[in-house]
């Protein structure tokens, strides 16, 4: 008996498309599948059991964030990421170091508040601030500046693994640098040798802690509570990215996400996915790591991606920016003043069932508290029913 | 038939507390009752239906507020305040008279931001900031300025009733002058004379919109669709509460509210009130404006008042603050860290059945949007179960 499964449904006629089921000790998840962020465990605003009625299967925290407030140690001691929020599905964990390199200096400080200006939609997932930043890579892991207190901090491979286990998300990832969009060739390659490294360090931790000789919360228990995923890396580097993809593909990882930079355009970002995933092992998902635009799930999916997260569907809730068949409505357009319409015809969401477009525009206009609220139910079910259709039509 | 009803169905042995059902085109109301403000046409964070789960029986809205934003006319066209917040349950909307002399000079910069620092509870709602203010009153109406764009705005009674008939709130308020607490005596009689002649207007106003003749939109109904409430003031001066006490008292408004300067301590408002209430004619229901503290509501119940309103169980939730049977609950103390308990042991709230101290304190720590959501779904059941209480001991 295992604790984690997964298992291929359904393959595409045309191309790499594939419907699953992943199991984990928290239930399962149908694949293809979009995991939406909660970033400090909490999704924006939305409750865990709001989260399910709007079929959310899986959400997606962020070590970074946790470890730095409120500590890896208290989630621990409350029994877990999972019961911390009160949320009974799986959890996904990053490693952090995206954060580190993308947040290191400051830049999260307009994390959970109502109404910051974000920048474009995915701009800042794919950029290191590493040459400007307090950000300093060695060998053996990464300094880095806490943007709370801006207190200097180590992340290793080990740390984070330690970090990320006594989350206790089911699924957590392996420790890599995610290297910038403008870093060249030669920093690239010596990046994704130091990455390989840290990702067998990463394994090699997360093996000790399942040892039961160890005194790990594991230790009555012959059932894995956690996963671990390895990260492919290689930039927009096509031989990089194929080594990287054998390499991390004959590691013993149970899922293998695809990170660091994809490029400039999308075209960039169906290249490397078209390197990468025929290279992966069949029988393992595949994870594509900050990605949540409608176009590139779809494309995404093609390419034999099997789950996505990104902060963008609750993000752009909190500009008011809803999702809908006919791309983005933004709800501050004086036109909605006094719309009687619900923001998308025939949506069966809560939102769209209960309020209409003026109403919501007010609730923009005034900053009350109720609107990123309703306008994350909007998107967060406007994403899972997209998932639902692709599964359904793939 | 009547639209509008107030019955009186049980007395209490000791004092003037009386429990009784007010009936409006939207449902019946319980008495004594516990009034929540949404502000801007919203509760802070929290869905109608929340509310209602909440047993919130009505919803006290800012005429001030909503008209400025989105407008009176956007709010008539969207079919009046009830139906434009999807709340079917009855509203109540204050005359815009006491914004315009607290906010007027752009103290509401506040309103509806998440972890504002708010004054001390009920400090603001006693002040006329008329001195240092650009608010100038006439003999007609006030001017003020718009607190969000400056603009200048002449408010008087018979703009104020227009504003609050094309919002459709189900209860109204007359056009008053809310003095301060620093107001001398002569101030304060001079204020009220001029505030009995607006309530006068106002009840003009009030009756001309529901004559049948004129093209209101009422015309095709015999039913009431608003009932009127007017305001004693007077200030701490006993004189001058009796006076208005028994001038609202002869006047043909539904109900009578209690507003203004209300003294500078409890034993000041519990005087005014002894002054107030036993002048008041016994089958109008009275409304004690802008107080909602435990110990407050208690002493007015004794002393004959129906309802309260106030913002602070929804503002101190935003700073963190749980209503408790012992006292508040400050979530931003350290040690409630690693705390498993809920925020009241036995509390049957949302919030108290499904998450920890730990995990509010963390939501507060991070700025998390669910935060301020929790805690006014805990401290509006503390308010509802208070005066279900209150009821059923009278």
């Amino acid at each position: 008996m295992k604790n984690f499964n997964f298992t291929i449904t359904k393959k595409s006629k045309n191309g790499l498309g594939r419907r699953g089921v992943i199991e984990t000790p928290h239930g399962n998840i149908e694949t293809p599948a979009f995991i939406p962020v909660g970033t400090q465990a909490a999704l924006k605003g939305i409750t865990p059991d709001e989260a399910k009625s709007l079929n959310v299967q899986i959400i997606f925290a962020n070590t970074y964030h946790l470890f730095l407030r409120p500590g890896e140690k208290v989630i621990k001691k409350m029994g877990g990421v999972n019961k911390f929020m009160n949320w009974d599905r799986p959890v996904i964990t990053d490693s952090g170091g995206f954060q580190v390199f993308s947040l290191g200096e400051g830049l999260a400080q307009g994390v959970g508040k109502i109404a910051s200006i974000f920048p474009e939609e995915q701009a800042s997932k794919h950029q290191s601030h590493n040459e400007k930043s307090k950000v300093k890579i060695t060998e053996d892991g990464v300094w880095f500046n806490s943007h709370i207190d801006g207190k200097k901090i180590f992340l290793t491979p080990k740390k984070s693994i330690q970090i990320q286990k006594d989350l206790g998300a089911d699924f957590i990832l392996a420790f890599d640098e995610c290297t910038s969009p403008l870093a060249g060739y030669d920093y690239t390659k010596k990046s994704l040798k130091r990455t390989h490294r840290w990702e067998v360090e990463s394994l090699q931790t997360f093996r000790k802690f399942q040892t039961p000789t160890l005194p790990s919360r594991n230790f009555n228990s012959k059932l894995q509570t956690q996963a671990l995923y390895g990260i492919v890396q290689g930039g927009a580097y096509k031989d990089l990215r194929e080594e990287s993809a054998k390499f991390i593909g004959n590691m013993d990882f149970f899922g293998i996400a695809i990170g660091g930079s994809l490029g400039k355009s999308k075209k960039d970002m169906h290249r490397i996915l078209d390197w990468t995933t025929p290279l992966l092992p069949e029988n393992k998902p595949r994870h594509l790591l900050g990605i949540g635009g409608v176009q590139d799930i779809i494309e995404g999916v093609k390419r034999g991606v099997d789950t996505f997260d990104c902060a963008s569907p609750t993000r752009e809730a909190r500009n008011g920016s809803f999702l809908t068949k006919n791309g983005r409505l933004n709800i501050a357009n004086a036109k909605f003043k006094t719309d009687k319409n619900p923001i998308e015809k025939n949506c069966k969401c809560y939102t769209c069932q209960n309020y209409t477009r003026a109403y919501l525009r007010h609730l923009f206009q005034a900053k009350e508290l109720l609107a990123p609220r309703l306008a994350s139910i909007h998107n967060l079910h406007f994403m899972t029913e997209l998932m639902k259709e692709i599964r359904e039509n793939l």
